[in-house]
């Protein structure tokens, strides 16, 4: 981003009242040029609704103007009046985020893609689909397996969050062990540039290698290159379905040392997670789910494979060796359902222990699990806090999720600090300040700590090659 | 690229004879104050065997200087003084390229990899591999299967070329309609910039999005924007050994209507190639394989599934229902192997027609695959060619290669033009120039027609950020 561009666009917001008044009137006058009016909100109470995402932490403004356009064309419009009158845009799909990459500031336009909700094309012989970035995730997941065809990328906010969003933050999922996150499924996009000139990255086709990879710079950018106005998104045959194992172990390291046993035994699950016990008593509580209270970690794998009875008779045999106290595979897919939808449940029932809670997500080597658990064990202890630990735990991908009392001022420094000693912790273990969740606003300077100099200088520099003016959700990532 | 620095440069190469003399000589004495002699060539005879790759039609000339560095510093030297001087630097693994992406001209250094050729890191737990970018692909492969491992990328040329030659060109093979290319398996690099800085990219996790995907960014640069000096490398447990069925179509188009229907059908086979009669002959000619001579098309599917006998059956179901007049699956992986020799030897057996081919790589979605092959049988005849198409069909990307006679200028003539018909064709059916080869000289007027202004010139605008000098394989690309 260029530096001058900021120093203006933050005078330009800190600018008295009257002053500000008049520019939001200019701006807001100039999108209606090619806005309908209906796509153009500047009620404060309404546009403040638009702050922010789900993270805790993070800074956010009442932007001057929320525009919900419904083409191509009218995204083209706003960042020409954008890039005109230098105003900062970022984009919105649900808001779902978890590291306040979609907050916006006071003066700002809030760009929601949530009209722009058409998808475009589903074809099984090519097995692609086009999407406009405001599809909801599940509407596409249930439009595709109508074609026989899947979809995997599953956040936990699968049911609202939005496909535009899940390519900013290259979001992933349950899914990841066997299929991967997001980027893995983006083939080509549409982006609006930030001067509204429009581009198109990659291609339709199942291979392709014309030129440097544009599309996968844009997947994870958090719309601070372009804005995303359409997708075209790889699909796979949807699996048979998929059948689930509970184990219940003595230590978080005894369920890693089966993690780790599964994996180098070439076993290929469809979903292999953690919950700590903290987070098992977490969903009780909020859901009677009736989960073992008195495990220390429960394991859940799965298979979609043409028989996952046998292989999860494999790998509950593999749970056994590594000290597993108990281990029941589910008799039938609704069985399965209940226990991942315990999973699923945790961040809720996290956040339901204190009030608040800030969620990391460090991914580690899966080697390196079980260091990483302990760790975070002792950070808990050392700042007397309850961190209840989930885990993607065949990625190596933890979501320690720091639950404290916003009112509590020396809680809440605590929390922060905690938070910031796992990721210190997760790079120490050869791992990544975040595994699926994004940068944002909440780790930009664990960015900086983890890409060191001459990465985070050449990051900086392809944001200054496609915003110069850095009006694209600038103070984002950086 | 910079204008400025490319003048720069083409002066410096078309200077004077003596000064070009003492130009090297400067040039030569700089690199010797950080390398040994014995990986610093300026014999003409032998630097003269590293000017190209093996496409056809690109220019190329007799580089200053061949350096062979063992180490990281090393390359970080070579790039220093590069900067300085102000000379280009084309790296090069095993130059079995398709599209002079590895070409050298007058007075370049060219930076050979192949002894960095290090396996650094075999890990089953992790599934990951460490390498430096002179490992052969086959070593690779060979080594990870004796972990139970298994790296997908398979190459024609995959018993010798480069894992960084993979890299630079993000190539592909015969496992990428089950497995994807090159780009899937890349999870973090280290690369020397233009200036000898070293960078470090991505990851050795499964998961992370910490910043910009620069990792995606360098696969298939072509040694545009860096230097890969280690690369770490996703990995699969092993699949049990795959059973090859063909079958034998009165058309082309009848195997295209297979493979949409397999696809379709929800099928992941590990291969699904095609080889036309002509490519058929050839191969027989050439190893005389005894492959039927009588069809059109040979389609070959093959699955490395727990049942691959019944997954077989299924498809040859489908090859007759689409038309197939003989369907055969093999009895084991011995007769299977034999049957992808044949495919792997195409190339080779085109060659041998007419002493020389071109050989396309357009991609086009699979839906219009038939389009496609009756397209270069127009364009075969409207230029009175032959030319051979064998296809990894089940991702669209075929091979269409045009067999003629060098010393025959007309005929070289028309050869050329075919070639650019059919990447006219591929775009216009909504395919790519290249699925797998790569743009490098011979494809760069079509790479700009291919991505239309806008996205051209951002294109340009990354390589300008990273190479600022234009002292990175310039010309290449566009």
């Amino acid at each position: 981003m260029a530096p001058g561009a900021t120093l203006r666009i933050m005078s330009r917001i800190e600018a008295p009242r009257d002053d500000a008044t008049a520019a939001t009137g200019d701006l807001v006058g100039r999108l209606l040029g090619a806005l309908p009016a209906d796509a153009v909100l500047t009620d404060p109470d309404v546009t403040a609704s638009y702050a922010h995402d789900m993270a805790s932490f993070c800074p956010a403004g009442t932007p001057a103007v929320v525009v919900l356009p419904r083409t191509v064309e009218e995204v083209q419009h706003v960042l020409r009046v954008a890039t005109e009158l230098r105003v900062p845009v970022v984009p919105q799909g649900a808001r779902t985020g978890l590291s306040g990459g979609a907050n916006a500031h006071d003066g700002w336009i809030v760009l929601s893609l949530t009209r722009m909700d058409r998808i475009l094309e589903i074809s099984p012989v090519d097995r692609v689909a086009v999407v406009e970035p405001g599809v909801v995730n599940a509407t596409l997941s249930r439009a595709v397996r109508e074609h026989g065809l899947y979809y995997p990328p599953d956040p936990s906010s699968w049911e609202t969050c939005t496909i535009g969003g899940n390519i900013g933050t290259a979001s992933g999922g349950l899914c990841c062990v066997k299929y991967g996150v997001t980027a893995e499924y983006v083939l080509g996009l549409d982006v609006v540039l930030a001067d509204g000139r429009l581009m198109s990255t990659g291609r339709r086709t199942a291979k392709g290698v014309a030129g440097y990879d544009l599309t996968r710079l844009f997947v994870g950018s958090e719309g601070s290159l372009g804005i995303v106005v359409r997708a075209v998104l790889g699909l796979r045959p949807a699996p048979p379905a998929q059948l689930v194992l509970a184990a219940e172990f003595p230590s978080a390291r005894a369920a890693c040392d089966a993690v780790c046993a599964i994996m180098a035994g070439g076993h290929v699950p469809s979903l292999l997670e953690l919950m700590d016990r903290t987070t098992v008593r977490a969903v009780n509580d909020l859901a009677r789910m009736g989960l073992p209270e008195t495990t220390e970690a429960l394991l859940l794998a799965a298979f979609d494979t043409p028989d996952p009875a046998a292989d999860l008779a494999a790998v509950g045999a593999l749970c056994e060796a590594a000290g597993a106290t108990r281990v029941v595979p589910a008799d039938d897919p609704a069985e399965s359902e209940l226990l991942l939808q315990a999973r699923r449940l945790s961040l809720t029932a996290l956040e339901a222990v204190k009030g608040t809670t800030m969620i990391d997500d460090v991914c580690v080597p899966r080697s390196r699990l079980a260091d990483l658990l302990d760790g975070v064990e002792r950070v808990a202890e050392r700042h007397r806090l309850t961190i209840g630990v989930c885990a993607h735990a065949g990625d190596g991908n933890t979501h320690p999720t720091v639950c404290f009392d916003a009112a509590d001022p020396d809680e809440s420094r605590r929390a922060r600090a905690s938070f910031d000693e796992i990721m210190a912790l997760g790079l120490e273990l050869g791992g990544t300040i975040t595994g699926e969740h994004g940068v944002g606003v909440l780790k930009k300077d664990w960015l900086a700590r983890e890409l060191g100099p001459v990465g985070l200088e050449m990051q900086r520099a392809v944001k200054q090659t496609f915003d110069p003016l850095g009006i694209l959700n600038p103070g984002k990532l950086f």
